[in-house]
């Protein structure tokens, strides 16, 4: 078992953008526009939500934990707020602008010189009551894998049929989604 | 729905390699060298199982029902076979070994120049049954998405004691698996 180490949870913040970028980027629409049925996500609403993520989310919690500890509880997330991020952007505009903030915030994220006793620094979520500052950079890190983990599953879902008799034998066809991604 | 077609199959079996490549090179061990649990897939398993079904099993079968049709089965696929694969690489060797058999394997895909009626031609796979050329296609496509439903799984793995309480809210983390991957 993996204790949170900011080091690591780091490295693979960095990479996110680029992986989505490679695997995204200029893929047909048939891939990134379609979704899982009414109320689903597509690719293309993932990296809005991320985008979205970036700008209101993971950086202003950490912040409000650092200045206002447990005495104030963090704005819940907007779960649709991507759509206002998305509307009548390109996937290619969104890729881009996801790189360009998760940049931005690992800079801010890095100048705070967290030191371990600030990783203990508690805050309050208005739903989960108390968390400390390392669940929640650690929540960052896993927040992007849930996506690419739905990301894969929703890509995957437009050839449920066109794989025939071998869906059986695909794991990504057989997983339900889990929650809400 | 989509049916299958040949040039989103390939649009998507090109950019697998560098999404990888963009997730873990160079990632710290203490997530790409980690898995489930005994008997389950690291991060590093997972791309040598790439490496050597791209060896094996993908384009051989292409030429098995091009060659044979359904009068002879396809060799079952070895699914611990990328034990011989990466014993003694290191991950970086594997996504160097991944990316160029990808790209000889398309280029040769491409060098058959598939029409529409070669894509119903029809094999044997030795536990399906009968199969058509548009099914293995697609299900290569698709494996490629497994896996990276499969990886994004065994990496927040890592980290489900680290996010606290956010752990209810990342689907990730409440996927059981489903059949191998």
């Amino acid at each position: 078992m993996m204790k949170h180490n900011l080091e690591e949870t780091i490295s693979l913040l960095t990479r996110t953008p680029a992986a989505l970028n490679s695997l995204l980027r200029d893929l047909p629409e048939a891939w990134t526009s379609r979704n899982e049925g009414e109320n689903t996500w597509s690719a293309f609403d993932i990296v809005g939500h991320l985008v979205y993520g970036e700008r209101t989310d993971w950086m202003p919690r950490v912040t409000m934990i650092l200045q206002f500890g447990e005495s104030q509880a963090f704005v819940p997330f907007d779960r649709w707020g991507q759509d206002r991020e998305s509307k009548g952007r390109t996937l290619g505009q969104l890729l881009d602008e996801f790189a360009r903030l998760r940049s931005e915030n690992l800079r801010d994220l890095r100048e705070l010189n967290l030191r371990q006793e600030d990783l203990e620094r508690r805050g309050l979520h208005p739903s989960l009551g108390t968390v400390t500052l390392s669940q929640l950079l650690a929540t960052w890190a896993i927040h992007d894998l849930t996506h690419l983990h739905q990301l894969s599953r929703v890509m995957a879902y437009q050839y449920r049929d066109a794989v025939g008799p071998w869906s059986i034998y695909l794991g990504v066809l057989n997983c339900a989604g889990h929650s809400s991604s």
